[in-house]
């Protein structure tokens, strides 16, 4: 925790440049609050709460075939108005088959802040200072599953066929975008094994950097405690070495197998012994302030209101 | 759980369509594996063990002034090339000065599957059926600080500047690109309230997608349980309203909070009467198998092997 202490120590002076300002402009592009700004001769935009203007180069009738140098004058007149009424930041929407305009807008400080399929979104801070800008997404989410047999003291293991070691672990897989943790889970160990099986609580969670196979951003994984509603393995060939149904005390024993497998095995034997209670983390659906959408939350069981 | 229910009921058929071969070309572009192939006339790339080409337009000496018609020429030639080859997938790292061969790809097929800072990265799936390509980053990371006073039974929040409803919350925000969850929940506890504090536990998890503030992306809230190192207040004024140590009891009674805050000060209140072990996730570090690089593992304590 050297680095909780060193961040612990800034001092006031840096706290004051670089602190608690920093999520200002932290919903830029989604803020509902938005009016749209017209530039003498320059580009349409809209305007958020925030002090930042986004054009969606799609919805403003540019020329398909618009030359880089004819967009870096259009977007240079309305840099110079934006910049006079103050603006902080500038977000331009760019469909990748006007790609050519995001390098015009490179040549005036734009960067890529993220892209998806069909579009890239570039920004520029025009504020003082560092960029107060809200990032991209930084993680993926990996989930596995720990399917234990109550009755025979047993949970589900696989071999990776693309592994040099071949160790034991549990199946699992990266969730697919919007995919709860527990569908990932489920879904992974259906694919990997050919188990039916249903989510019953979080166990563990790893966070990783710059891991490998994540487009250097990080991973977060977590293991999951589900429960087997069928027992025939019928394991994916593409994937798995082997797959079998393991005695948990024999999985905290054996070198075979990863750390972070070896150590869940461990929970799921104190569970086993002494009450999942012990080691769960249960979830609970509830819907979001703002949206109504649901969330899941997880924490430990509370003991019941009295 | 509708939804793991209706996965689990997948037809074997479709789970051989879609299922385990989903994580074979999940390392493509990161494998170290690699080695160059050149198209005759066409472009160089490096090629994976999974099947992929990638190519990287910063380094194979294309003219700085290329047009979208040669690259779309040169493109096309390598494609034709490396279709006859078998290869599965193309990735194509583009400079953002040279982002109209972006435009020239998407004629060909091509997609952003990202973009950060200076490039961006575009991909082809050439295989059979639905692509089977690993998506990118799709979870930004929130992270919050309980602080809590054991010897008072007091824990501090704030009320945001910003919001309508001025309901108590834990200090927090998001993480910065490879920070550990305990070090982002010290410095936006310092941040926010000026009071310096130190980790001690993971409480609760919150999954959310389609997170107002997050791109279209998701969103992982996390609460963590701090000790307090200094206790005098100095909150940020651009951001809180009002900042105070409260009684833990208090805030698990009053109506102006949230659902989240309002359960975690029942965990609190829990840990505060019967013991933190009762609500906490420990956290340890590890070192990867792989890279040798630190990572944090999280769950319920373990007893100390006998």
């Amino acid at each position: 925790m050297a680095a909780c202490a060193f961040l612990s120590r800034l001092s006031p002076l840096l706290r004051e440049r670089f602190g608690c300002k920093v999520r200002a402009l932290s919903c830029a592009v989604t803020c509902s609050q938005l009016h749209k700004v017209e530039g003498p001769g320059g580009l349409t935009g809209k305007v958020d709460r925030f002090g930042g203007v986004t054009v969606n180069l799609a919805e403003v009738g540019l020329p398909a075939d618009i030359s880089e140098n004819a967009f870096s004058s259009l977007l240079q007149d309305s840099l110079v108005q934006w910049k006079a009424d103050g603006k902080m930041a500038v977000w331009l929407q760019v469909p990748i088959s006007l790609s050519r305009c995001a390098a015009a807008a490179a040549a005036h400080g734009f960067t890529f802040h993220h892209a998806k399929s069909d579009h890239a979104m570039l920004a520029l801070w025009m504020g003082e200072g560092e960029s107060r800008l809200p990032g991209f997404a930084t993680h993926q989410v990996g989930v596995a599953g720990a399917v234990v047999d109550e009755s025979a003291g047993k949970v589900l293991v696989v071999q990776d066929k693309n592994k040099t070691k071949n160790a034991w672990k549990f199946p699992g897989g990266l969730s697919d975008p919007g995919e709860n943790i527990g569908v990932t889970a489920v879904r992974e160990v259906f694919e990997e094994t050919g188990v039916r099986s249903e989510f019953r609580s979080l166990l563990s969670i790893r966070q990783q950097h710059q891991h490998p196979g994540a487009f250097g951003m990080s991973d977060m994984y977590i293991i999951c405690r589900l429960s087997p509603l069928t027992y025939d393995i019928n394991f994916c060939t593409h994937e798995c070495l082997r797959c079998e149904w393991l005695h948990v005390g024999e999985l905290t024993e054996t070198s075979s197998t990863t750390p972070i497998t070896s150590r869940v095995a461990r929970l799921l034997l104190h569970g086993l012994e002494q009450g999942f209670d012990k080691i769960d983390l249960t979830m609970e659906e509830l819907p979001a302030v703002y949206s109504g959408r649901f969330y899941q939350l997880y924490h430990r069981q509370l003991p019941a209101k009295s």
